[in-house]
């Protein structure tokens, strides 16, 4: 069994899962109670977000426990238009977000917001001096991923970030889902101010995230309530799933080094073997990618007939992101690439963990040439 | 070690957190995958769906996974009134509710709505009449709990359903966070649109919840984004959360009606006990109140003071509410009820599970009058 579809969701490590098993057994209590059982867990709670902090090098006051990446998003991002939409009603985006930015920005259209969708090159990459061109006297909040979740693409961040310093009433959101372990960022350097994070991308639970908000910067919450959260997010905290996401952040930093170097060898090998095969093209950039995507085009071979043409040797791939492959409309994100509807039509996403081997991606090309040669036969 | 805090949140059962460990490990792919992965967890998903559906007596498309009580409040609150606010912006709640319906509301008068809080009589009801009398033309929704979880007073939500038939416009939101279990309800047949529930209160997983919408309730969305839960509520699924939370519910529903019977008879105990104690004050209602707390005043002695000093001997007990437990105001709830902030300050909540016992009632008595003995001489 090869999996190869790591962008959707990703294996829980044991040890995360140990983690939550103990905290949920042994220490059950609502941080809220004043009790010992409550004192506990409000504990557990206060090093799963120091720990978190630690890890992402940002102040423990910054880190706010969410759902997960379509929370953070959604939080980050209503949250800050809503509490500001005094100071302006003009957002900025790109065309290539992930469902839960986009939508948050649509819905936000409908409440009386006006939002520029910024359009990228033929690499998925959005340019600075968009960016800059777009900014009005009333925009009050810029998003833009990190990782591209479909094809990989690797946003200039730092680039906006050092640009967007001359606009310090701007909010800067950054949706690093993908990002994280895999394309490293310095959220203490950067001039980012909300990032959200998923942790069953990086071998957490999933309905387990962190909303990174630079101290100072206000959100309306969504969820109001008995206050958690320091009145961001309020419900009582999963603290057994938190405390096995700050496990799961930190074996995944501690592999990060060494699991980039093999995931880049793996995508050189996935590259080069795809490129040999007819009719076949790749959507993710050389430069400017993240290491663990893969983003290509069968001509004439739909991508749910690969996919499951795959499935039955074993081997799970994507169409493009989880969250939009039942909608079965063309990726949003190729389309913006330039990339035409039929082509799209026929995307395939590899996305790798740092469990996935070189023999795998050997295997993967063989197999994709087999069948390759098998589908154009029936197809044809 | 006698746990009498369970409205605070209870302890997972044994098979819960089994079955969260075996979907974790075993299915943990992402029910939007379009491989055996992904479909395999849409259809765990699915079934812990329909089992729910099942057990509440209302259809699967009535169920909505949610992260929790407060979640489930605020999207049933803000979601139908945001929906509706062409048709009216006026919303009626009691003076008792739970935080997060509470704050849902006053962050709702914050964007122009109006909003009624209804009295409660002294054994914490709200009248129908009342109700009734506080419907407006603009009246979009009410929001009243089942069963308070501070004094377990039950509200009487059939009758005020009954009377809304008259009003088929108007959206009834019933919070049963705290009755689930232990206070019966047939949603079926109730003229309920909304009811939230949260699973670490009945032994499930923190994190996890469910809002029924009938069928035909329209609600804005919170997050928007992948669309999961019907548009209602996206985000990649915690499926092994949702699928403990499924036997979670099946376990306390099984064991209901003992295990009420039990909670009643230890709750007479606890109540003949209490009387005997001189210058105790039960809140607790003798009729129309749950069978699973208990809530009383120690004329004298802080609320906190006698919770440590219960704590020495292995009791835990709370003060008010978990979520409201750290903010020292006194209780909303004993306030509304006519009980002095002098003796709200003093109040302590009991709140039992299946699993305690009758002599853990008793020890319970004999502790507190032993404590309340020494306090006494230390205090005066």
């Amino acid at each position: 069994m090869i999996y190869f579809d790591n962008s959707a969701t990703t294996k829980p490590y044991k040890e995360v899962l140990d983690s939550f098993v103990t905290v949920s057994n042994e220490f059950f209590g609502n941080p809220s109670s004043l009790h010992r059982f409550g004192v506990q867990a409000e504990k557990l709670l206060t090093q799963a977000r120091e720990q978190i902090a630690m890890l992402l090098e940002v102040k423990s006051s910054e880190i706010y426990f969410t759902s997960g990446g379509t929370e953070g998003n959604n939080i980050a991002i209503k949250g800050a238009a809503l509490m500001h939409k005094s100071k302006g009603r003009h957002l900025i985006t790109t065309n290539v977000e992930h469902a839960s930015v986009r939508s948050a920005m649509e819905q936000l259209k409908q409440e009386g917001f006006e939002i520029t969708f910024l359009p990228v090159d033929k690499n998925g990459r959005v340019q600075v001096a968009d960016v800059e061109k777009a900014i009005r006297k009333d925009t009050t909040v810029i998003s833009i991923m990190h990782v591209n979740n479909e094809v990989g693409a690797v946003q200039p961040i730092e680039e906006i970030g050092n640009m967007l310093k001359k606009y310090p009433n701007i909010l800067f959101h950054v949706d690093a889902v993908q990002a994280i372990g895999k394309v490293p960022q310095s959220l203490n350097e950067n001039r980012v101010d909300l990032c959200s994070f998923s942790a069953h991308k990086f071998h957490g639970l999933k309905g387990t995230g962190v909303l990174f908000i630079r101290d100072g910067v206000r959100l309306l919450p969504l969820f109001s309530g008995g206050n958690q959260e320091r009145k961001i997010r309020s419900g009582t905290e999963n603290v057994a799933g938190f405390v096995a996401m700050a496990k799961a952040l930190r074996m995944t930093l501690s592999k990060s080094e060494q699991g980039m170097g093999r995931m880049r060898e793996i995508q050189q090998i996935l590259r080069e073997g795809l490129n040999r095969i007819e009719g076949l093209q790749i959507h993710t950039p050389v430069e400017n990618s993240a290491p663990h995507i893969m983003n290509f085009s069968l001509q004439g071979v739909k991508s749910e007939v690969l996919i499951h043409a795959l499935e039955d040797k074993g081997i799970f791939v994507s169409t493009t992101s989880a969250c939009s492959s039942k909608r079965k409309s063309p990726s949003k994100t190729l389309l913006a690439m330039g990339v035409s509807e039929s082509l799209a039509d026929s995307a395939i996403r590899i996305s790798l963990s740092f469990n996935n081997t070189i023999d795998e991606a050997k295997a993967f090309i063989a197999t994709v040439e087999a069948t390759v040669k098998h589908l154009r036969k029936v197809l044809n």
